[in-house]
């Protein structure tokens, strides 16, 4: 049963987890690493890892995608991102990017020019034709009018994200149910799609019904987001994983047999944090921050989200991820190693196939059967 | 039923949450802001916004009294602040607001000049020839004294006020009681009168039982708050919401029907604070230190409230805001937006729109069902 | 019954609260400060406040302890300090408040010099002879060798202190029980004795059967402790002092109504603090630290007790309290306010008055009954 | 039954505890220090501490274990560390303990120069001829290879020590089971085996039947480890000791009385920390950065251990312990005392005699029944 507390009389809340409040407890046996896989297929698409890379400008460009493919990932690149806002970004690029980052301000004016059609199109294509697999990811607000460019394009994968999204929403007193839409738009389509962010059982659930191949838990916390500063909301990314896997059996269940794959997405900086998502039930992750240190990272040192340009209430910084440029790591470094650098940042999935076999297992599916223990952060 | 814990043998406590503690679920659905009311009305009143303006000298003046009613708020005017002790505050004001901010002593010595009740029922007569409804709060000591001038005047809202208030006070050994001096003295009243602050069950119970048409939970904690070391007694905000909450629904059963409104006070930096401290509970929440940063504060830039100039004992002291002159934002930009401050202390009212949003709720009343969880604060 | 966990399979462990983890909850009524009474008798003596000085050299020399007395407190001389080492003791304290206050090292030095029994003998006849209530401290180890001369002297007061006592002392193999001793001891004298620090139940309540007038809870932990880092001990105050209580309920009983008096001694910085040990059940507290800061201390802005000079294992440092000489306030002002420093640590007893009242008591002994909430330290 | 929570719907996990969330309470009686032991016994070896000194290069050096032993410890040579690989290693300790420390990469590099059998041997046999017992540390991948070598040249312990074993270990697809290596490995030996770490009831259960004298709990926790960053593990040290200690009287159940010793290692920085992991129910403590700070230890200054120049995956870094070497005590100091230092961190096992006074015990095994308290640590 879930553990509940209750806050004032007559008042309960539920007791949320971190995943830097829970650590993996190695048991029984160990494994070397040679005996253990971290691959991952979702639909008819198998990665030699568990990574999808987080729809931001700052990780996301049409050649990272082509590299972090060929290191073993998935790459969302971000359909409303400035590749599709501008014909030649690099001019935008500088200006985020400028000494010391710019301001939130400039930001919303950067992502003030709209998005185009045509130029997203163009981008998917490109794309394509360099042999890698396309994800793209919409808004829920836009999907409806960009997604027949990008499907027409030819994205392998489609991504509708919002920071927290449901299968049901209600855009106005006199419009039609969205939810019955979402669905209705997902089994007319050819190609996977993932959907989210969510927090919590029900809203998991619901977005699994819909027929989404993934669904993606949280909203991409990192440590620029302001979200619970502004909004209230937060998610103890451990309990959230967990209830979605729940949700997870429950319509493996009522649908004798489908499987949604969970992709974890926020306060995952480190190779630990990575394991524990997995263990608490997620499939995949999908990192932003700690791939925006890589050299050949578009953000040039600094990391932002959507939210950190919203024009009425930004919700999270443009922050400078502190690495000089002549410092920062090859993507291979930061994903497979080796390394020197002993912070947990980096050869994050070699981490992770090591403490696979320190648990004893030898795949991510079993790996989510590791044992967990609680435990006040350091 | 509420959670104790033995703190020593035969020694129970309650286990308190504070508003940081606790975070909102968004779950079921979500709706688009444009189907969302944050109204609120109290007795005779409505307001677009679920807003009091703190009785501090920081932030209400005459002027901004006009303005954030034309935003959408109440603002309540301290009928024991500058403006009643002198007929040109401006100096006074100049004193408190020197470069660095003044000392303890010097608020002590500035407000050591005694209230006229000539001059307070000026500022109420100004007020009302320019339109506005007018509040006024009194502590408890000078209502009896103050009242008379405060209503002649044309108050439209009383509120008595001091920072932790009973419905039975016992001020010697040989006075009447005090809790039917307030019962009386309400029920002769022909305006509604807001009473607190208090931070119980019982408390709240028994200040709803004097007629009051709306109860304050908390003290206004704020910063600079020392309360918790000078005196022992801190509140945690969810927990005091929560009870006093339940202590609604008792009244309501017990009365058939009337319904007091509850006020949070204190802890509240934030949309994130205003929206957690509403589905706690509260009806509105009133703002001191969020509102002193705007441009039109008279505080220009530092915060002070009651519990600073307390002549034996002060439980507070006066802070700087760290925000330069010229940075300082609107009135308008603070409660409604847009803002490129992604820090979650401005446009909260719309932020607190977007949340019920996501949370699928349209109404405050309605939000107040929304789910939370507890976790560890970050 | 007591809360445990446990920490491991088949170990468990009591769960303590530290006075900085709970709160009084003001509810029922209000008082005005002047029907409340913090008055504290022990034996035949009476005290205005319920405050014994600590036996510390940096708080308590012959002349201090007349202004402690004549302000309200009683105050203990250390019969091991300074004033019963050199005859003058001048020179000692010079080098030990030395610009930047004197190394660990140095305090071993300083505190090398023998004690002296007629020194001893003579600060107590000085003080008898100013009038004052006198009361001196010994250590365990010391109190066969030192009291003849100090009850000779006309002591009014016994303080048998260390850091943690028991009443059952095994100092050697061979060595006969000293509980027996100390039981003894106590029977025939014809002053009251105070014995301390424990930190338990079942010490407090074997120390209460040594027919003790008061017993000491805790071991004076301030901020230049490190008796935890070095001893692995550490004493939360709230539990401790509330299962104390429950000690002197229990030797209550079974002596048919002999009342013990306890005294809180530790991690009380403030009036904040003081008034939260009251409500644990404490009938006093004893303050070091917290007068240290005063103009009148002999401490000249330092503190330390007498674990800092510990020969072969110092358990604490000598701390700079950081307050400028010219900014030392007067005991009065520490102790009965008024003050213009909101920090919570002046005005100490002022502020237990009115958070008494604010909680509806009049005296300390009804304070204990006031409510207590656990919540987050902030 | 082990505490535990949900922390999502459906999953579980443990409540850990480190040894800073606890404390010890002392009651009932006291014993003077003279009629208190610290001794210890494992196998037919007798020390006057309950200490193993960690097998790092910062540490331990042919000439530091023989002060070690010198003082009443046991000293554990890495036989993969320097004084294996370079046949005068002082330029290899030249360039790790450079001004400021050497670099992650750096200390990878100077790593990488092989082990050396012959080396490893002469060090025993010098080490032999000097009158100490010989303990050697060999990691469970090389002790195949190494440990003929070790045995050969007479040493008296062999310390099986990865950062987390288990009894099964899996290394490829193909190979026979190591447990079964282990256990035989051990059957054959005449000399007594330690084995570890573990974290765990099961895996320290598993490890005992392979026939081992001693199992170390923990992994070596230090200033510089970032384990949990890495790869997600930690060890809440006060709940693995208590569980390996239920291990412990689980096997000597299914034995009939063979008693496995515990050696508690990591996380434990004072003598505070020492006395913690006994009452836990450790036989003895094994200390590495403790230690490094003395004026002998080869460190100079700084600490690291084997995995700070792990080649591909560091899990922690070289640490400065910010002593300068004018002040560095003797490790008799740190040991036995005197000293004029308050951290707590000098004379560690005068402290643990003093505190199993305190709390009236007179040996190490006794003390293990000492009374626990969890508060939060300050």
């Amino acid at each position: 049963m879930p553990e509940t507390v209750e806050i004032g009389l007559g008042r309960e809340a539920r007791r949320g987890y971190h995943l830097d409040e829970i650590a993996l407890v190695p048991t029984r046996r160990t494994r070397g690493s040679s005996v253990v896989s971290t691959s991952w297929q979702i639909d008819a698409h198998t990665f030699e890892l568990p990574l999808v890379a987080a729809p931001s400008d700052a990780v996301v460009s049409p050649s990272t995608a082509l590299e972090i493919e060929a290191l073993g990932g998935l790459a969302v690149l971000n359909g409303e991102g400035l590749w599709a806002r501008y014909e030649d970004p690099a001019e935008a690029f500088a200006q985020v990017c400028q000494d010391g980052g710019c301001s939130t301000a400039q930001l919303q004016r950067i992502y003030s020019q709209p998005v185009s059609d045509e130029l997203l199109a163009q981008r998917i294509a490109d794309l394509r034709a360099s042999g890698v697999r396309v994800a793209v990811r919409l808004s829920p607000q836009h999907t409806a009018a960009l997604s027949p460019a990008v499907l027409k394009a030819g994205a392998d994968i489609l991504v509708i994200q919002g920071t927290i999204i449901s299968a049901e929403h209600v855009a106005s007193a006199h419009a039609a149910d969205e939810a019955l839409n979402l669905k209705t738009f997902i089994a007319e389509l050819d190609i996977p799609v993932i959907v989210g962010g969510c927090t919590n059982y029900q809203t998991a659930l619901h977005l699994m019904r819909t027929g989404a191949a993934g669904v993606i838990v949280g909203y991409g916390a990192y440590s620029g987001s302001t979200t619970h500063a502004a909004l209230g909301i937060e998610v103890p990314m451990a309990t959230a994983i967990a209830d979605a896997a729940a949700a997870r059996r429950s319509y493996l269940d009522e649908t004798g047999g489908r499987y949604v794959h969970l992709i974890a997405y926020g306060d995952i900086a480190n190779g630990g944090d990575i394991a524990k998502a997995l263990v608490c039930g997620a499939d995949a992750v999908m990192l932003g921050e700690p791939l925006a240190a890589a050299a050949e990272a578009p953000g040039q040192g600094y990391y932002w989200d959507a939210t950190a340009s919203h024009p009425r209430l930004p919700r999270s910084e443009l922050i400078d991820l502190g690495v000089a440029a002549e410092d920062r790591p090859q993507l291979r470094e930061v994903l497979l190693g080796p390394t020197a650098d002993a912070s947990g940042e980096r050869n994050l999935f070699g981490a992770v196939a090591r403490v696979m076999g320190k648990c004893g297992y030898s795949s991510v599916k079993e790996f989510q059967k590791a044992e967990l223990i609680v435990s006040s952060a350091r």
